[in-house]
């Protein structure tokens, strides 16, 4: 079937090359000429702005938008001016949930559907198939079931849980109609949580091992360090390139995340192009309200979240007024920089 | 070749199995007659003691121990008293990998090589193989090393890493030398951290899932509650079955854990046969330690361990205290139980 | 000067009390009628009503609303609607600082001033002062002087900080305006999150205390139990009351709500009048956004947080999810109830 | 009475001058010529060896050790080596409680008692008292009670708790006997970890608040920034010196760790001289261990000890390998540093 797409990032154009693929129509259009010039080399129908986009389409139209969430309220208002009763928006980006639900309750009036669709699957997504999330109503994301099901994986691309039997049903396929407006962003919010932890968890654990030759290091003894107790029992020079590669076969840890750190360490073992300054895009954020205002406990995806916050240097000021309590009750100068004990 | 196993359990009988399907001979021995005669009647050589086990093995012996940590030391002990130089003992359990490295430093005036292998794979490892970890002498690892190619999954059991090319490695193999002795329990010490840690993802952010109908749940209004102010946003009913099998196919948060997870939930979506009393079984514990010692932050991990700690009821004096102080400063009463807001 | 006061709990009545004693006149209204005459025995002026209350008031007139948070926004409408250009409502309660923002903002086409007042010091307040934390205008803050200076407790209740020389300044006499609206209740927001840290820090230390015999009590030996490697280490029966009390004196860890703790204990050693259920009443929630938003790890105070909701058993379809993955990679089955270990 | 002090860095040589205050005569050793000279001249008697300040000291002997813990284990073989039966050796330094355990078990068969004494208050002790938690055998630690005594603060140093009658308890004076060997260092460990707690939990707090002007500064708008939903909400530039002055006067989180950072700030309201790089001295880690070894969760205290570990670098791979994950799996790039959000 027919789809417009808007934005031709990394994420959205590659939605677009799935699409194509496997015979549907898609009307590209972005900011930058270029990657729309790029598309329609490759077949898509390009489309100069918003409102060429949309009179290209045939009525009852769907138009995917795939920007930078702080870009996407805009989109969607211009996109609403342009669109009639029956056509549909589907905001496949990260917007927060509850900015679905209040659009859905704007655009009721006009009659035009709103759909928001968490998408996970990354640089990697054009090959393997993105997972799909999906809010909104019931109708219109039947109507649109063709472009979901040839955007997911399809349920090849994973085993059968043991009890799923007959038809494969879209969960399995990689899709799901999660709920109404809101419920795609919400289930695709968490999901980006628990990504979080489970990195977390794979970084610590990783960093314990690099560390594990600690005993073969030298240390100061004084009152500002804690001794090493038992030195003999840190001798370990342990490769973590080949540990992640390990993990990758048989393991109760393998998982894509590994795959990809794995590739990382293979590639670089030591990661110096790195800082360490880790980025967060939203949805841990988001995780951790709902979390709180549903009084169910988060303690390791804030944790991991808060990590994040660390690295960019968030507890400076924090680490300065622990510096100065120390100093205070104990006379404690800092120590100089220089390793980890 | 030949190998001894000591300790017939789920994971004991189906590492005999594997390697008999190869055509590895096993001598196998356990303090339950009944799991020797059952591996005898799949093909193995019973032994009704560990000095027939050791009688029956041509030296150069090999034997594997498989018990559960708290046994280990008293086998490795009579063992040790029964071989001879250039014989090896394998520990396969969970062993602590501190004390891998005093029972080696004990056996070497005796000429016994001592091996410590961190085995993961679970009750599924007969089909899939099992993730070695191995710590120990170069040349004892080096002689065995028959014994752990049959035991891994084998290349074939993933997509190759990128930049990884030629003739796979033992630990594109699923298997690893990760150093001398202790090297391969610390590395699958740190492993079952990660997987508390990924574990306790999971379960929170499915929590938050499973809570997401908060909104349309009646509250009190008083000042023990702290109130929801924004019920509009959580009326959602969500599968969180449908959800686990969606996030199996093309998320980045794709994994083994997450398979089990859509199994369980659905064999019983509600998992009410449940209580939610979680063991720990050390290694998340001496991951901490780990850390601690070599100044490398793991808060993570950390709460993943404690979560379990309070899943069982070790936070009941602690939240007493709370009370109680609240009780003093405030007059605040408890209020009696019904339910998470 | 004059004050109204709505709202006559714990924390009302005996700001009344307080402001009475030093010779200011307090009109006062509550729901509740024996509340209202209770106070009038006490010298205070009885309104039956905001209306009552608002006319027995000279202009320009200001009145303190103390009410839980759910009942704020209601009262702060009716009694706007009664007041006039000039007048000022004080918010002395639990107000999340947002609504202030709005408040403020819905007022200022009236003349309304609008303060936002954190008060800290619970049911001790009367005799103890109260910690004002103060938001609003500069005027408006200006005139209500004489108020906030008799409700703090004023520069003799601890010593002066070194340095601070020359006539006190509010904030040494234990009232500080902190800001424009909301400040006041950004700051209370932000004591009480750090509030539930600090009683977190007592609460798990204690009860590390309260299992230091944890080498004295049976074990089970089986997979499903982490072996406790030295009980010899774990012999300790320590009286944890005495050493709250011994902390009160000379320690490092000295505060107010050791205090409390301490007598806590000494009423009740063991607490067995708690259930262990801990409320929390919005502030460590809201504490939690800010430092989201702001991008400022605070995992302590999240994780002491969300110890209150695990405490309430928000943790329930965690921890069975949990269990339900070990049972489905190991078959390991739960154990039941019976101690911490 | 008489007691030998060994070490007299800024803890022990004010032990000695609380001791001489009060009319006992202190036998003092330093491996700095000039600190016994010191306080020589301020009335101990001088010794230049251990030898020598045994030799000076009455049987039965006290000698009091306040050396960092990497020394004590020499110091006290040596001085055992040089007392006689029925003396008695005090580790008043911050020992790991299990080396008490043990060293008390090395010392039973020459009939010389050890104590372990956890001792509070830093460089203010010698006018506010130490608290001191004592470990020991009854009849040591009874004919040493006029030391502890004069040592503690004395039960006027706070207010009485409620309940608590009749003659002060030692408890209330500020030393307490918390049980056999080892349970004074056990005590002090644990108060030291809930000191991290506590100081975690002002340092986030007070973090939040000195950047609540967030909504206020510039941000970037693309896929590597979790936008900021609402400025409005952060527009405030609170004083952070007065927040914590403000506090310490009838607020719940009063405590003498906020008198310190009031002064800490007081002196330097940006704290520029501090980079942030926070020691730990060992109980901190200790405390874990225990938590662990007994099954009690302390997850906000293992934050806060992390905290530390990152504060110092000891999250750097960790970081490194988030960063490189997100770059697989997004082809996201690091973004420079520049501040928190």
């Amino acid at each position: 079937m027919q789809l417009g797409m808007i934005g031709l990032g990394r994420m959205g154009a590659n939605l677009v090359r799935r699409l194509m693929r496997e015979g549907h129509e898609c009307v590209v259009y972005d900011v930058a000429a270029e990657a729309i010039e790029q598309l329609a080399g490759e077949g898509a129908i390009p489309a100069a702005s918003l409102a060429e986009l949309v009179a290209k389409l045939d009525p009852p139209r769907a138009a995917w938008i795939m920007v930078p969430a702080g870009y996407v309220h805009g989109v969607v208002d211009e996109l609403a001016g342009l669109m009639e009763s029956g056509d549909a928006i589907i905001d496949g980006g990260n917007s927060y949930y509850r900015d679905d639900i209040d659009r859905a309750v704007a655009l009721k009036p006009r009659g035009i559907d709103y759909l928001d669709v968490g998408t996970s699957g990354g640089v990697f997504g054009l090959d393997r198939g993105f997972c799909l999330m999906i809010g909104g109503p019931d109708d219109a994301v039947a109507r649109l079931d063709p472009i979901f099901a040839t955007i997911a994986p399809g349920v090849e691309a994973a085993e059968r849980t043991p009890g799923r039997t007959g038809d494969p049903t879209p969960a399995e396929q990689g899709y799901l109609h999660c709920g109404p407006t809101g419920a795609g962003h919400f289930v695709k919010m968490v999901h980006n949580g628990i990504e979080y932890g489970m990195m977390a968890s794979f970084a610590e654990g990783l960093n314990v091992i690099a560390n594990a030759d600690i005993g073969t290091r030298e240390h100061d003894i004084d009152a500002e360090t804690a001794p090493l107790r038992d030195p003999q029992y840190y001798p370990f020079d342990i490769d973590v390139r080949d540990v992640a590669e390990v993990w990758r076969r048989g393991s109760v840890i393998s998982s894509w995340l590994l795959d990809l750190t794995a590739s990382a360490l293979q590639a670089s073992p030591k990661l110096e192009e790195f800082g360490g300054r880790v980025s967060d895009s939203g949805e841990g954020r988001w995780t951790q309200h709902a979390a709180i205002d549903e009084g169910v406990p988060a303690p390791v995806l804030a944790t991991a979240l808060y990590e994040r916050f660390s690295s960019r240097d968030g507890d400076e000021f924090a680490n300065k007024i622990l510096s100065a309590m120390r100093k205070q009750f104990g006379g404690h100068d800092e120590k100089p920089a220089g390793g980890a004990s």
